[in-house]
C-alpha cells in the first residue's frame, strides 16, 4: 500500500490505544469506496442497506464473542464513558438511589455524575490512594439501590476485578472500557455493561452498551434523547446519525478477535503479556515497584515506579521512545510509568519492552 | 493509491454526504501513521502534542473561514444535532422559556426536546406542511425568552433562511448543520451556532459549536457533563476523549475550503449549482415541481416531485443510479426526489444531473 507501515512504532498508550494493523490496512484499502457502495464508508448513509449490514454484523459478532443472551441488546452510543456516567442514572436510578463501588478515578467520576440525579451510596470507604479493592466483608451494599455500579478495570490506577461482585440480586452495572473483550464474561450477571471503544476495539467516538432489555424504557423525563436507552434502542442505534465510521471499525475488530481465538484467545494473550511485565517488577528487588495489591492487578494497565525517582523514570520513557516504544509515561495524577497492554499489542512487542526493562534495570540498579 | 477511486459514484445524499476526494485521499495516505507520530490518527492520544496541533489548527481555520470574533469559542462535541437539541436548553434556558421558530422537521424536533427543560414558545403557527417561512410581521416573539432558536436550513423540507432573523436583542441560536460554511455569516449576531459535521464538513460523529463566551457556565445542575458547554470549553474539547478522527477530518476540510475560495467560494458554487436545478424545475411546465416558496428555497437540499407520480419518481431514481448518481430519493416523510448539493459536490457533477433531468423530462413529459 504505502511506506507508512514501516514508520509505525509500538504504542503502549492507555487510550486511544494501538489497533490491529490488519484492520487498519483493510480500512485504508477501502477508504475511497466501501465494498460495492461506490461511496466511502465516511460518506455512506446511515439508513442505507449497506450500513444496516455493517451495524447488524457488528452486533452479531459481539454477541458471538461474549455469548450475549437473547434478553440483551447491543447499542452504539456517543459521548464515551463520560456520556454513560450520566446515562446510567438517568435511565436506571428508578428507586432514587444507587450503589457505587469506587476503586479509582473513573468510578469516582461516575459516582460524582450520578449524584446529579439521585442519592449515591458509596459501597467502600472513601480514599484518595487507590491501590486495592477493599475486602468484600466490609462492603456497605444498600438493598434498596437501583443498581450497583463498578469499574471492572481502572485504567489510571491499574486495578482490575478478577471476579464479578455479588450484589444479592441488585442489578449490576459495569464500566468495562479498558478491559472490554479481553476475557470471557457471564453477561447474564449484568444489567448493563458499557465500554468506550478507544481501548480494546476501535478509535474514539463510539460507546458500546450491552443492556438487559428490561432496563430499556425507564428513563427520567429530563433524560436527553441521545442518552435515552429507549430512543437509541428503538431505531437500532440510528435514531439520529450515529458515528458510522466507528461502528464499521469496531465491527472489523470484532471479526479480528473471532479470527484470533475469541475472548479466550485474548484472555490467554493478556495473561502472558501482563505476567511478563509483573514478573520483571517482582524480580527487580524493588527497583521497579507496583503499588497495587496482587489480587487486583490489572492485565491491561500496569502502573509502576522506578525507585520513586522521576529523573530515572523520564530516562526510561525517553530511552524507550528512542527504541520506538511510545506512550509509557504514567498518568499525571499517579506519576511513574504505565504500560497498557490492549488486545492489539502483540506478545512480541511486549517481549521487546521486557528486554528493555531488564537492560534498564541492569544499567541502573546500583 | 488504489483502484477504488474509479469506483466512486456521485453522491447526492442528504447526509452523511459526499466529501472532497482530495481530503479522502490525504486521509487514506496517512492512515497507518499520522505525519511523524508513528501511530495512526485513529490511535493517537487526545492529550498528545500532535493532537493539540490538530484541534487548534481546526479551530484556527474555522475562525478564519467565518471570521469568528474573539469573544466566541469553537467547541467539538458528540451526539450530533440531536445532542445539541438538549444541550441548548440545558445550558441556555436561564429564564425558563425560549422561542422556537419551527419551519420543518429538525426545528420541530428541537422544540420538542427543549420542552423537557422549560417553556417553549412557538413563534410561528403550527403546521404539518412545511413549505415556507411565515411572514415576519406575524411572528410571536417573547421578549422574556432566553433565546430564539431556528434551523437555518431544513434538510428534509428544503427551506433555508436567506437572512438572519431579527430578535430585538434576544440571543439567537441557529442549527446550521446542513448549510454550515456554505455562505459568509455574521457570527456576531448569534449566541450560538451548531452543525453536525456530516453534511458539509466531514463524517458523522462530531458536532461543531460556535458559542459566545458569556453563554459558557450557565448550565442547569441536571445537565450531563458531556453536554455542559463549560465542561467542554474548559478542556478545549478534551475533558473526555473526543472523536479524534472526526476533528482531524473536519480540520482538513476547513483547509480544503480555504484553498477553494473560502465561504465566498462555497457560496458562489452553491448559487450556481442550485440555480441549475431550480431553473430546470421552473422551465418544466410543472413536470418537476418544488413545493417550497421561492424566497426560502434551499441552496443545499432541493426536494421536488415528478408529476406527483411515484412510479415515475422511482424510475427517475433508478435511472440516475444506473448513471452512477446516487441517493436521490426524497425523505420518507416527504416523498419524491431530493437533491443535496453540499460543498463537496462539484459543478460538473451537477451538470451531469441537469443533463439527466432534461433528458428525463423530454422522455416523459407527455
Amino acid at each position: 500500500m504505502n511506506g507508512k507501515k514501516n514508520e509505525r512504532a509500538i504504542n503502549f498508550g492507555a487510550g486511544p490505544g494501538q489497533l490491529p494493523l490488519e484492520v487498519l490496512e483493510e480500512v485504508q484499502a477501502e477508504l475511497l469506496a466501501y465494498k460495492n457502495a461506490k461511496v466511502s464508508i465516511l460518506e455512506i448513509s446511515h439508513r442505507s442497506g449497506d450500513f444496516k449490514k455493517v451495524i447488524e454484523s457488528a452486533q452479531a459478532r459481539l454477541t458471538q464473542i461474549l455469548n450475549i443472551p437473547d434478553n440483551y441488546k447491543v447499542l452504539f452510543m456517543q459521548g464515551g464513558g463520560t456520556g454513560l456516567f450520566s446515562a446510567v442514572p438517568l435511565n436506571m436510578m428508578t428507586t432514587g438511589t444507587a450503589d457505587y463501588i469506587v476503586t479509582g478515578s473513573w468510578s469516582s467520576k461516575a459516582a460524582k455524575e450520578a449524584a446529579k440525579y439521585g442519592k449515591v451510596n458509596l459501597v467502600v470507604p472513601k480514599t484518595s490512594q487507590y491501590t486495592e479493592i477493599p475486602d468484600r466483608s466490609n462492603w456497605n451494599l444498600d438493598p434498596n439501590a437501583s443498581y450497583v455500579y463498578y469499574c471492572d478495570n481502572e485504567t489510571i490506577h491499574g486495578i482490575e476485578f478478577h471476579d464479578i461482585p455479588e450484589t444479592n440480586g441488585v442489578p449490576l452495572v459495569a464500566d468495562m472500557s479498558s478491559n472490554f473483550v479481553s476475557k470471557p464474561i457471564d453477561v447474564s450477571k449484568f444489567g448493563l455493561i458499557f465500554a468506550g471503544a478507544q481501548k480494546n476495539v476501535g478509535p474514539s467516538g463510539v460507546t458500546i452498551v450491552i443492556i438487559r432489555k428490561d432496563f430499556i424504557g425507564t428513563a427520567m423525563k429530563i433524560c436527553p434523547s441521545i442518552l435515552d436507552f429507549a430512543v437509541v434502542a428503538e431505531g437500532n442505534s440510528i435514531h439520529n446519525t450515529p458515528p458510522v465510521f466507528q461502528i464499521y471499525f469496531v465491527g472489523l475488530v470484532f471479526e479480528w478477535i473471532l479470527k484470533n481465538g475469541g475472548v479466550e484467545g485474548m484472555e490467554e494473550l493478556a495473561r502472558q503479556k501482563s505476567q511478563m511485565i509483573y514478573d520483571i517488577i517482582e524480580k527487580s528487588n524493588g527497583f521497579y515497584s507496583c503499588p497495587i495489591k496482587e489480587n487486583c492487578r490489572s492485565r491491561m494497565n500496569i502502573p509502576f515506579r522506578i525507585k520513586n525517582d522521576e529523573k530515572l523514570e523520564n530516562d526510561f520513557v525517553s530511552g524507550a521512545a528512542a527504541l520506538n516504544m511510545l506512550q509509557l509515561k504514567g498518568h499525571r495524577s499517579v506519576g511513574g510509568i504505565r504500560v497498557s497492554l490492549y488486545n492489539a499489542v502483540t506478545l512480541d512487542q511486549v517481549k521487546q519492552l521486557s528486554n528493555y526493562m531488564i537492560k534498564f534495570y541492569e544499567q541502573h540498579k546500583n
